[in-house]
């Protein structure tokens, strides 16, 4: 068993239970179910467009670092963000909303998942979601569809569940076959059963002073969920997102400048994204590029989100790879107040939002508070 | 005649016709036309949001500065990036464009204002809109509505300027009367009418990357429309906001995004914005606080662009007042590279790009090319 960055102490004001040491080891990703769902991130982020920043991760060896000694131990300050914890909490408060919201009006939420061809990824997550929704009492419906089936197909499935007063969110399981317009598939999905939050109205709604969306991005709900269930203050703080996409980056940023913290947007195109990322506060990373992040970019005392979940080589794993972060977590760990580890941090979060989504839909749509 | 800051040499470079000397003084606002549309962003800048910036505006008074020495004159470095010139030339091929369309297809592109109660400077801005739609060949109609007229009669006119084929633009004149939802009234402008863009679904594919908005909003396209006619580099570039309303600074920041900038948007909330503002290529402004960005503040070669129309008291003028912007020109003006004037920078350039949004309505809306 080989340690990533020997013991971490979560520090006592940590909100998770109790004060207890988490070696962070590799065997980690094998006790986390939702590992392959977590993926789901690192495989839609936009490698393609940080090029420019590749070539500033080439010292933070992607490789298993040497196991770290005791003493090198104790220069670990950083309290360690806990998702898969955080999740299980928010999961077990759902479990229970659920259960209320069937006593008092009949009434169960449903999601609706849409598979369309054979893609092995694609089939765990949605397996994943399905179990996450039956471990909390929410319905699922599961549709799936042959590579070759036809847009209209799918747009005629996405129709019924708009109508269907059983169903209070709609998921389309990316990516689509290349001869369907994704576009016109996701705009489909009637406004109100977005669990997703990826519509234009919704992300407008979000960027929009004294507008509210109606739903939140899973991935970045999280984030933010991540820094509210620790106490981290965000008003007034610096923050710097890494990475611009539609589904982390932006509506990140988005969420943080909402709460009032100053943001700076670094992207593939920023030419020295270290300056960004040295004065600030709060870091949400989500780019999809192993160890980029190194602790000497940090600032001492900054909080990490790590949204990245990219898979190395590691020859010593049984599955020949191992999951890293976009920050280079062994060295940051000695210079943040905070850090989400990767696996565990931001990943189990993004399915706990969309249950809290479906949950939301469907209070909102039978109107119970 | 007193000047403010000196002779303002236009470098050979400048985009505008010949190097030309441009005393600005105080008389310069009289020259325009348009002056009184231009504080329409001043009214409806957030000041509110700003106590927590305004201490920081003591030291650049607003009164006039005292006559300029030519020595002084000479160490003023910055283009004066002549919003008037560009505005002119955008009109005059407005112009050219909507008599094409007049001989090619026989339709003239339409702009439908809606008026509701008494409001001198509404009513201003309005004949001021019938002005600028005239002189370039756009049908203007226009509607007014008595202070105390029903929300109802209001959500009528929208609906049938809606449906009338020879309207491609509605505009409801703000502030409307405090008894109506504002939100409710914009909402009914068809989003293929909107041209003042503010609908979230607009504001939502501004965001994204891989959509496009049906229409820009109009200050934050003249500030971007200034930088393109310059010839000044966006991408790449390290970009300011200051401000975060949603018809100045938030979509300024999408759009400065748009074209790979790396964004930081500095607010009420942000505790040392000269910080942020003094590592910026670019600075947009658009807070409504006179003279509160500084000369120190501002990285040497920096671009400026001042959204800010502020009134300040001024005895020796005979209004009693005169126009100045956010930033505190008589200092930026020796360290910037370039810098909008106030008023005749980003001022005359809404106007112009309402017409411009209302013109691309109508040819999309009748496909013409």
């Amino acid at each position: 068993m080989e340690k990533i960055c020997g013991a971490v102490r979560l520090s006592p004001e940590s909100s998770t239970t109790a004060r207890l040491l988490l070696p962070l080891t590799r065997n980690l990703s094998r006790q986390h179910g939702v590992v392959s769902f977590n993926r789901l991130v690192g495989v839609r982020l936009p490698h393609r467009h940080l090029t420019s920043l590749t070539s500033l991760t080439t010292h933070c060896s992607p490789s298993p670092s040497p196991p770290v000694s005791a003493s090198v131990a104790t220069e670990t300050s950083a309290k360690v963000i806990d998702g898969k914890a955080i999740a299980k909490q928010i999961r077990d408060e759902i479990t229970e909303e659920v259960s209320k919201m069937k006593n008092a009006i009949g009434v169960t939420p449903g999601l609706a998942v849409i598979l369309v061809g054979d893609r092995k990824d694609s089939a765990t997550y949605v397996r994943n979601k399905k179990k996450a929704c039956e471990s909390v009492g929410i319905n699922s419906f599961e549709v799936r569809l042959p590579e070759d089936c036809t847009e209209q197909e799918v747009l005629k499935f996405i129709s019924d569940f708009n109508d269907d007063p059983s169903v209070h969110g709609i998921l389309v399981q990316l990516p689509l076959p290349s001869h369907m317009n994704e576009q016109n598939i996701l705009n489909a999905v009637s406004i109100e059963k977005d669990v997703d939050g990826f519509h234009p109205l919704n992300i407008g709604r979000l960027a929009m002073r004294g507008r509210e969306p109606l739903f939140v991005p899973c991935t970045p709900k999280g984030c933010i969920e991540l820094l509210h269930r620790y106490g981290i203050n965000i008003k007034g703080k610096k923050a710097v997102v890494i990475g611009r996409s539609n589904i982390v980056g932006m509506p990140a940023a988005l969420l943080l400048q909402r709460e009032d913290a100053t943001i700076s947007i670094v992207h593939s195109r920023t030419k020295n994204p270290e300056e960004f990322i040295r004065e600030a506060d709060i870091i949400i990373s989500a780019v999809g590029q192993p160890n980029m992040v190194r602790g000497n970019w940090i600032k001492p005392g900054a909080v990490i989100i790590d949204v990245g979940i990219n898979p190395v080589e590691d020859t010593k794993s049984p599955r020949g790879y191992r999951l890293v972060g976009d920050v280079c977590y062994e060295e940051a760990c000695k210079v943040a107040s905070a850090i989400t580890p990767v696996p565990g941090g931001v990943g189990p979060m993004t399915i706990a939002m969309l249950l809290s989504n479906t949950l939301i839909s469907a209070k909102r749509i039978h109107n119970f508070q």
